[in-house]
Order: C-alpha cells, then structure tokens, then sequence
C-alpha cells in the first residue's frame, strides 16, 4: 500500500501542498467542510459588490481531477487520533502516515464574543455575502429613513482593524459610496456617508513601512475614509460604537460595523497541543519545527495560518496567502525527499512582499528593497492577484469584471441575500394566516 | 402634485411598467422587497453551476438611476388600503392615484405543504442557491457512503413536474451527471445517476405542440433522463419518492427531489378579492378587465403571474415573462392615455412564441406558424435570452461562461454555500465548548 498523506484543509496551504505531490508516489486525501478553493485575498471585493463568490471559490475536485492520486472528501475533521494515526471526522475517520494539518484561522474579539453578530469578520463565502448585504441594505434604510440621525447613523460605516483586509474594506466602501451610488438614490446623497478605519497602533497597514502607511492613509481619505489611528473600540451596539483614543472616548452612533481586527488560530490546533504538549502562541498557533513538524511528531505537520514559525530574523511569519503556499509545497517536497530516503534542508520563507490595494488606481507595494504606491502599484497588484487565481475562467470573469468596473464605476454584484432585513410584519397582519411575504 | 403610480413587484411586469414610464409626466414608486430584478428564466442555470446569481440579478437602482421619476423603494407590501389608496408596508405606507400590482407567484404543493422542505421550488435566488448546495452535496455524500443502496438513494434525482422548468432542470442535472463532473470522483462515477421527470400528463412541456414534446423527451434520454409521463408524486420522504402511475405505485429512494410542478399567485391577490370582491382563478390569479384593471376600480391594475386575463382564444394566458412584460408595458401606455384624455384600446397579448433548452446543443422552439428542435432551437434560445439580460456586463459575463461551459462542459459555480450540510458534531466532541467547525 502506498504511503498515506492525509491534508486536512484546501486554503492556500493544503491546496498547494496537494498539487506539489502529484508525481510523488503517495495516496493523498484532501478533507475540506466545504467543497471548493477560497481565494481569500479578493474576499472584499465580493463582500462590496464587485465580484461573484463563484469568481473566486473554485471547486476542489475541478481543480484536482486530473491528479489521479488525490482523493477529495467533503468532511468535518473534528479531533486527531495522533497514537492511531487516524483523523477523527464527524462521520468516520481516516488514517494516515503523514499529516498535512493547514485549517487556518478564523475571527477574534478578544474576548467580547457578544459582538460577533454586530460586527462580522471576513472570512468566508458567507462572511462576504452577510457584509455586502448589510452594506447595501444600509443605504436602502437611509433611503426610507426621514429622520436625519437615525438616517446619518445608517450612512456611518466603522471598519474596525487598519491591516491589509480593513484598509481594502474601507477603501471598497469609500469607492462605493462616493462613485459607483451615485444617482441611485432620490433622499439621499450617498457622498455624505462616514466610513470610519480604527487602529490600535499609531498608523494604517502597521507591517508595512511608514512612507507606504502614508500613502495608503492618503488615498484612504480620498476616498472619504477616515482613519482613526490609536483608537480602540470599546463597545459595539446594534446602533452605535463606542471608540476610545488615548484617555477619552466617544460614542458614535453607526448601524454598520464590521470586523477587521484580529484572527485566531483553528480549534485543531489546541487538540494538537493537548495532545502532544507542543506550545501555542498567543494567537492559538502552533509552534513547529525548522521543517513545519510537531516536535516529536515527524510524521505531522503544521502549515499555513494555523502554524507560528519563527524565521530567520526571530520574528513570526505572518499569516498570508504566499508563506501558506511555500509552507504547502515545502512539506511535499520534504515528504518526497522521506520517501526517497534523502533529506532536506529546513523551511525558509522566500518573502516576495506584500501589497495591498486602496480602492481606484491606488496601491501600495512592499518588496523589501523596491516600495512603491499609486497607479503601477495597482496594475501590479491587478496583475499578480489576477495571475494567482485558479482556473482560466475566473481570471478572465474578474478581468471582465474589473474592467467594467474601472471604466464605469459600477459593481453589478450588489445583492441583498438570505434572510430579509426588512421588519417583520405586525401581528395585526400576519394573523391572516399565509406566512409568504409580498412584493 | 404629479400623478403617482405605484407598483409592488420588480419583476418583468413592474420593471417593464415603471421603464415605459420613462417619459410620462408620473411620479413612480417602485416597491420590491429585494434590491434586485430577478431574470428568472436563466434561474435553473444558477441553480445547476452554470451561472453566478449576479449574472441574473441587477439591483433595480441600477438599472433605473438615470429615470429621474422612479424611486425606487425596498419594502415589504403587507396591504393594500383601497379606499384611502395607499399601499400599506411593513413599516410605513406608499399613497398611489394609479396602484399597479406585480407581486407575481409562489410555488404550490396542492396542499402538501410539508413537502417544500424536502422539495424545494426555484423562485428565489435563495431557491437557486439551495438547490445548487443540495445537488453538490448529493454527489459528495455518495462519494462518501460505502453501502450500495445508500448510494444510489444520493445519486438519484427526481424533477416534478414536466414543465419548461422542469425539462430545463432535468435537462441541466443529465449534463452535469454525465459530462461536467466526470473524472471529478473517485469512489463513484457520475453517470450511474439517475435522473426522473415526473409529469402528470401525457407529454413533457404539455403545452408546447406534441412533435416539440418528442423532441423534447428524446433529448433528455440522451442526457440519461427518466421521463415519467402519466405518473404523480404519491408521497415524498427524506430518502424517498413514492410515485403512482395509473392504479400502481412504486417507492424510488432518492434524496434530491426538486418541485417545478404548480404555482400559486401572491398572497396580495386574495386581499384585493377580499377588498373588491373580484374573483380568482383556481391558482389564485385576479381575474382582470380587458385593460388589466380590477372591475370597479380603474386606478388598480393587475399584471404578469398574479393576473389572469382571458386571451381571445378563450384561454388564460400563461405565467410567462413575455405576458408580464407586455402587461407592465401596456398599463404605462394607459395611464399615459388616460392623463393626456385618449382613450386606449384594450390588451391585447401578441404571442412571441415558447421556448425551451434541454441540455447542450438542443432546444425547442414554438412561435405558432413556425416550430423547430435542435441545435438551431438552442441558438435561437441562447441569443433571446442572451439579449433580453439587463445590462451588458450580464450579457458579456454569461456570454463568457456559456462559451467556456460549452468548450470544457464545465460549471465552474459549483459552490455549497449556506449552512453546512454535513452532519454534526457528536455530543462527546462538542462538549469541550468551541462553537467553531474545522478542516
């Protein structure tokens, strides 16, 4: 029988991890809850109207058909096995002679779970279409509202989080209200929402250096953003927030919030740790070795945003799309290597930078020795984006999309879904009986 | 103050009627308890992968921002208050001088009501969607199951109702079987899928002339498609159809059954026969004037699926989009007579002709004198409903897909989305108290 890798998770990390070991002879299974590749980084784009969640999910099985030792199952790994070498599932169970553990990260509030439902993260195909409906029932409340503070409460935004997702949140929004709303509404002008960018630390995109914070904090308020920087939130209702700067704080009344703040590792990765003592950071993630194992564990490992590695310059790695990738492939070599009876070198991060993108021709890039932003940072961010997307079709759908969408300001994908934000109906009227809704 | 129009419904007959307003000296109130107009006939494509719900959805703002008197409201239509002419909301009321009412029809189970869950409709973009999760996850559960009988209960499909909805839905299941999902697996394979259309009359599609019903039954053969005609839905299950054919019944296990077999007009029809004391038809339709108004009111009118108005021929016009479209566009023409002191003959429906698409490459189409199948036919259907799409991004995006979906005879929207299908955690493994799901 040939050697088992069981990869639980098809982000970034399980995905490319899978797709490295198509010509090594190993029987790898793929466990995912959902059925297809989420490519995270353009997730705000379809939370704000611009994009379908089909351009951007793609099925797994679509992408792995071909490689003939791949099996794909839609499963719920719900704990390890790690002395049996099986992965507990919901319904069942898989065994296996390595493990590939890549589940990710999902939101945190620090603690204050009660505003989960008051302030949604973006994480999900689910998170995405839930914040875009909450964006574009907003103005539709403002539109019927007539009196004007609780009409000014529905046009204020807060994005809570200045990193790379609330930056790209809020300048989605600023292009929204200020450009693609533009004559759709007949009470309101949509030029006078507030979007308000809260962060912790003293400035925007705190990874990134300060002359890039700058530029970004400048093209932010272009797009009529504000950005709060040394703010926290201290409290969040359904139609207001509190915010605190330095020793004073100020309510704000806002019917918006959304949550760009922090993430915290995978439930996996404390069952890892119980169960085989390995440390976790702060954040729940895992500690691995030099070559992304468990100590003591080398037939398991940790990979993606569900590990914490230390690189070279003692610092963390941080949780983005191309240290998964990397992280992905190199366990499939190292893999390789085992099986041929060869070792291999530890895990090292080739950083290609970072790059984050701020509504309209507008970006800022980080490659360590070249930092650049405004119109060729977009088309590089455009580029490299639209060239990492998987399957010919999305990047030519997104590219449609987006030059749509550049040359006439529209976002098409502007749906109100799932369950109705409208009032419910008074008893008076629903006692008729028919529980269908009208119009 | 102008004369205010209201319609409730922006469906094709209340979009048609508020667009052909355009330059009447009105003011129109356009309700709709979603944000976008729904193309409904491309619905089964979203609902079997083949296309993305914003594709076939513009948000109604949209596509009427430059038709300065049209306000477009979201609302829920609870009432209508015909003495005082207003439309009563959920939360407010709209005063009209001329109501039209488009609030079009729901599905109907002929009083087996518990039979929606387990066999849902496709009205709703949520329908859509549901349906798409539901025909992924039968696939990835028989992928799963290792006991043969359990299956084949998840690889079998039943379609009732043997209408253009049904014979598209059917038609798309066969291609997606047997074509689009093969090589995706590797525990089953795709084209032992069984797929049933079940029709009380004699034919599929009854209403179109019996060579097209032939043509279209040998079609859908092709495409592995059980047509069971002269047969009813006895009873439906979780994990069972029970079908009657004549004086015998036989039990099928299935898991997937979808319902395309009868509609019921809105709940606002039986209020306005309630108020006005004007009859309904036996699916609950108004039976309307010769000019589509409510007898003894002149300033309501009723128009599309909630109206039933008798053709010269004797028979009622069917449910389609052409009739509503017609109506919407023949109600602006008469208030527009009526304001300048014309009068206006009555409606009258010029029939366009009916078609129909099963699978690739095949279609039928009627236009009365002239009746043809084939390849010819499904041109004919992609370049009608091609150009009937609002908005030329939609045109090029599906233009895009069907292209792509045509050459590869993939579906790249092949999401589960919503709340997860697969069973959930055990008791013993949820106690350790985090809510969240992995891998």
């Amino acid at each position: 029988m040939p050697h088992r890798v069981v990869i639980i998770g098809g982000g970034f990390g399980g995905l490319y991890c899978a797709r490295r070991l198509k010509r090594v002879p190993v029987d790898v299974t793929l466990l995912d809850r959902r059925n297809f590749h989420l490519f995270q980084p353009l997730l705000y784009q379809v939370a704000t109207g611009g994009l379908s969640p089909a351009n951007i999910a793609v099925p797994l099985r679509a992408i792995l058909k071909r490689q003939a030792n791949v099996r794909v199952l839609l499963a719920e790994a719900t704990d390890i096995d790690i002395a049996g070498r099986r992965v507990i599932l919901s319904d069942g169970d898989a065994p296996y002679d390595t493990l590939v553990v890549a589940t990710g990260a999902r939101h945190h509030y620090f603690g204050h779970d009660a505003w989960e439902p008051l302030a949604p993260g973006l994480k999900t195909i689910e998170d995405a279409t839930e914040i875009r409906s909450r964006i574009f029932f907003a103005f539709e409340a403002a539109e019927r509202e007539t009196d004007e503070a609780l009409r000014r409460a529905w046009l204020t935004f807060v994005v809570v989080g200045g990193g790379p997702t609330g930056v790209e949140l809020a300048g989605a929004l600023g292009e929204l209200a200020h450009h693609t709303l533009r004559d759709n509404f007949r009470s309101i002008d949509p030029a006078q929402t507030q979007i308000l960018l809260v962060e912790g630390l003293d400035r925007a995109l705190p990874t990134y250096p300060p002359k890039l914070s700058q530029a970004a904090e400048r093209y932010l308020r272009r797009l009529g953003v504000t950005v709060k920087t040394g703010s926290m939130v201290q409290d969040i209702q359904s139609d207001r927030v509190t915010i605190r700067h330095g020793e004073t704080s100020h309510c704000l009344p806002a019917r918006t919030v959304f949550w760009a703040a922090g993430v915290q590792a995978s439930r996996l990765g404390k069952r890892l740790a119980d169960a085989t003592g390995v440390s976790l950071d702060r954040a729940g993630r895992v500690l691995v070795e030099p070559d992304l194992s468990l100590r003591g564990h080398p037939e398991i490992f940790v990979i993606g945003d569900l590990a914490s590695f230390v690189h070279q310059d003692g610092k963390p790695l941080p949780g983005v799309a191309p240290v998964a990738m990397q992280q992905g492939q190199y366990v499939a070599k190292l893999v390789h290597a085992r099986l041929a009876g060869r070792t291999h070198p530890p895990f090292k991060y080739r950083d290609l930078g970072s790059m984050a993108t701020i509504g309209r021709a507008a970006a800022v890039v980080d490659m360590g020795a070249i930092k650049f932003a405004g119109v060729l940072a977009w088309l590089t961010w455009l580029f490299v984006h639209l060239m990492k997307l998987v399957q010919f079709q999305n990047r030519l759908l997104v590219l449609v999309q987006w030059s749509w969408n550049y040359l006439t300001r529209n976002r098409a994908a502007r749906l109100i879904t799932g369950e109705s934000p409208l009032p419910p109906r008074t008893a008076e009227r629903t006692q008729h009986g028919d529980p269908d809704a009208e119009s």
